[in-house]
């Protein structure tokens, strides 16, 4: 009963929940911007006050600077929240992040990215509406709600949310490792929203990230950027050897050409692979997402068990060599090649260095160039995994279907957030990830949207999780 | 005796011809720079006021508007000049231009590049002194010291200096042709002074360059950039295809692996090799132009033939995907690969097009991708060879033998001055190739110089040029 007057009183205000989220897409929190350093933190300050006009007893955690492009730039604040401190309650810490990626409307956009717009399909265009403004919004609307609707709010809330997740989560882990058993200490488990549906139609659980592993390999050889006219030919050439060697790394089917790297990978069971039989999801939506025909395999299973649980290895790019339009006839004296590994259960991270080493060493020296090489593992994040059938996930299922009338497909993603990982293993508690927005929301990207239908929803699933895990029995 | 005069007027006035060049330097004629194209022009109005000064007939030929980055940019005029038209005299055409590539002092330059300073070897440094301000402030100063000294010039000058050389010529292959039978028509041959010595001890003549053809290849296949967790590996990445491309064009030894591509090219007879023998170069002279021992060949004679007498393919980079620090998770939509093959007697830019374009559709077909590729010629211009038994060159030799009391060693540049081969095509007359500065000037490089004792040499050279032309018999 008491829900249904929430969910009522939820779409009665959803003129005033747009109205507070144009807000906070009005501060261009954008971490990876140091001049916009002070509008991540006007974000913060945003979050503080809107939390504790509710009640809520709010702080900011300041964790120093860090050096972006040699100049020192002080880090946002990682802002910690309280509400309520029942001890008969079950405690639920929920993380978001509020700084957001860059945007500019020459990128490409069809209108201001910082100014939230309400499109002729009921769509809120704008950057962060749904990475990740949307659902931290979507958290203060919970609690306004079950406030204005007399509730009292069935469970203690502890919040973390930090503003440089874009750019690297810096601070971050230190912060969870240090507060496990004291700021977070109470909690009973975790829920993160920062994750999208896998296409536009049906709800989902997320129960697994893949892991990423970054590589630089550099191969230098004259001492300055040389004329192709005088020397090519004459010298080795460091693009020469670089290119040899990231042909090396993969097959145009994605097959990986590092010898050793699958050697971890967990062997697929027959219940594993029952799980992606009726995941709602086709060829076509693929086609849709990546505007192509450009498909690598050719069902549906194949496609998301490659995305979901098989390592992949992505080339992404030279640093040093020639990058514009035009002509020019430069040999460049010192190359970086960028790849990464998408990681899976059971691979790590000293293996995968290892392995990568090795091959890269090996090709190279089967070139016999009198240049250098040197490989460098830019950063790795662990893959993160939990059982779909954790009583936290048979909880996230319920509230599901009470609010869309449907069961969520259990899916894993293909991106990694580390910190999920970090909150686990910190906190020994369970994380579920619950998501508010759809798989063509295009975070990151340009036209970032928010369906209000899912925003408005998402609301009522945030109202029904917390309800249910009152109800929970089990811990 | 009216030379030696001249030589001693020259030496007397090394002052002044510094402080001519330090004036031609301070004028920021960066081609490529449209904000700095008043500037450009401004150096036209430079020259034409040195040279009229000296009684030469000198105007500004305007030659329209070209398109830079979606803007409409009136061209630089070409400056044509005639001086003396006397019919008892030879005739000789030279050409230089008065454009200079782009610099900041933040490139990593030790001075201000556009303000001349002397260092403590006798070395003026700035951008353009070598390339190519100091051989044509050399000109002015060769017309001046006949006049200074009272000696009537020995032929007559037909001139041509472009201000857009550093950025593709546009417009002077028209004028040339246009020109070749108007006001070219009484040239008995031409001399071009933007050249350098192979080393830093011996002058030169060059009697060959070699062709350039420039290739884009552009593989394709998503309709933006994708995201690397979520369809790295189950969709054609367009960078692994392209990179697989790149890998089968070249071997890191320098072996050309596209079929054909070596056809043309005309055999080294027994003659040929035997211009080799005496040249004045070491491997440590390669060593210490590119800053390293990443030599292909272990003898002066093998690297020589093959930076110019042998065709060879540069990798120079790729547009579209990532190219700066840090790690971007990206799968560029569409990546462009860039390289250019350098050519030699007898390749066909035909023939050149025909095998790229088949190899690289071959082997991307056999990559069995979803992806589209294309493969486009961006330019070519053709390679260039001359006698360096012709009796312009002879004269040539006989001048730089009075200037520095040695033969010059006949060499080739592994370069490309396609402006070269208009010349010699539209007028059918020789062209010489006089250099005035050393192989380690650095042209297109921070801290190009030019040593104070190659720039009043070279004023020497031209002066004895003219007068060793003006007494010969053959035509």
């Amino acid at each position: 009963m008491s829900l249904q007057k929430i969910y009522e009183l939820i779409d009665s205000k959803k003129q005033s929940y747009i109205e507070r989220l144009h807000k906070a897409v009005s501060i261009p929190s954008v971490s990876a911007d140091a001049s916009l350093r002070p509008k991540v933190v006007e974000m913060a300050d945003f979050i503080v006050s809107e939390f504790e006009k509710l009640g809520a007893k709010m702080e900011k955690r300041d964790i120093g600077s860090h050096v972006m492009n040699g100049v020192e730039v002080p880090l946002p604040p990682i802002v910690l929240g309280q509400y309520g401190n029942d001890p008969a309650k079950k405690t639920v810490l929920i993380y978001n992040h509020y700084d957001v990626q860059p945007a500019k409307k020459s990128d490409g956009w069809d209108s201001e990215p910082f100014e939230l717009v309400v499109d002729e399909k009921d769509r809120m265009l704008g950057r962060g509406v749904t990475d990740d403004k949307g659902p931290l919004m979507g958290w203060i609307a919970n609690l306004e709600a079950y406030k204005e609707a007399g509730v009292d709010f069935p469970v203690n809330l502890l919040m973390c949310f930090e503003g440089m997740e874009e750019y690297g989560s810096e601070g971050l882990d230190d912060l969870i490792v240090a507060e496990a058993n004291r700021y977070f200490k109470k909690a009973d488990c975790v829920c993160i929203s920062d994750t999208y549906w896998l296409g536009t139609r049906k709800p989902v659980l997320t129960y697994g990230l893949r892991g990423v592993s970054y590589f630089n390999v550099t191969v230098e050889g004259p001492s300055a950027d040389l004329h192709s006219g005088v020397f090519g030919g004459t010298v080795h050439e460091p693009m020469t050897d670089l290119i040899a060697v990231m042909a090396s790394l993969v097959k145009p089917d994605g097959t990986i050409l590092v010898p050793g790297i699958v050697d971890e990978v967990a062997p697929l069971t027959k219940d594993e692979d029952k799980l992606y039989d009726n995941i709602d999801y086709s060829m076509d939506d693929l086609k849709q997402a990546v505007g192509g025909e450009i498909n690598v395999y050719d069902s549906p299973k194949d496609t998301l068990q490659h995305r979901w649980r098989y390592p992949t290895l992505s080339l992404h790019g030279i640093q040093g060599a020639f990058s514009e339009s035009g002509a020019k006839t430069v040999i460049p004296a010192k190359v970086t090649g960028k790849f990464s590994i998408r990681t899976v259960p059971n691979m790590t991270a000293e293996h995968i260095n290892k392995c990568v080493k090795e091959h890269v060493e090996k090709v190279f020296a089967s070139l016999n160039s009198k240049n250098r090489v040197s490989v460098e593992c830019l950063h790795s994040g662990s893959w993160w995994i939990s059982s779909p059938f954790h009583w936290h996930y048979t909880i996230g299922a319920k509230a599901v279907k009470t609010v869309y009338g449907v069961e969520p497909d259990l899916v894993r993603e293909g991106g990694s957030i580390p910190i999920t990982l970090t909150f686990e293993t910190a906190l020994n508690k369970n994380v579920l990830l619950l998501s508010m927005g759809r798989g063509d929301d295009g975070a990151h990207s340009i036209n970032e949207k928010l369906d209000v239908e899912n925003y408005v929803n998402g609301i009522k699933l945030f109202a029904t999780y917390v309800d249910e895990l009152s109800k929970s029995e089990l811990k």
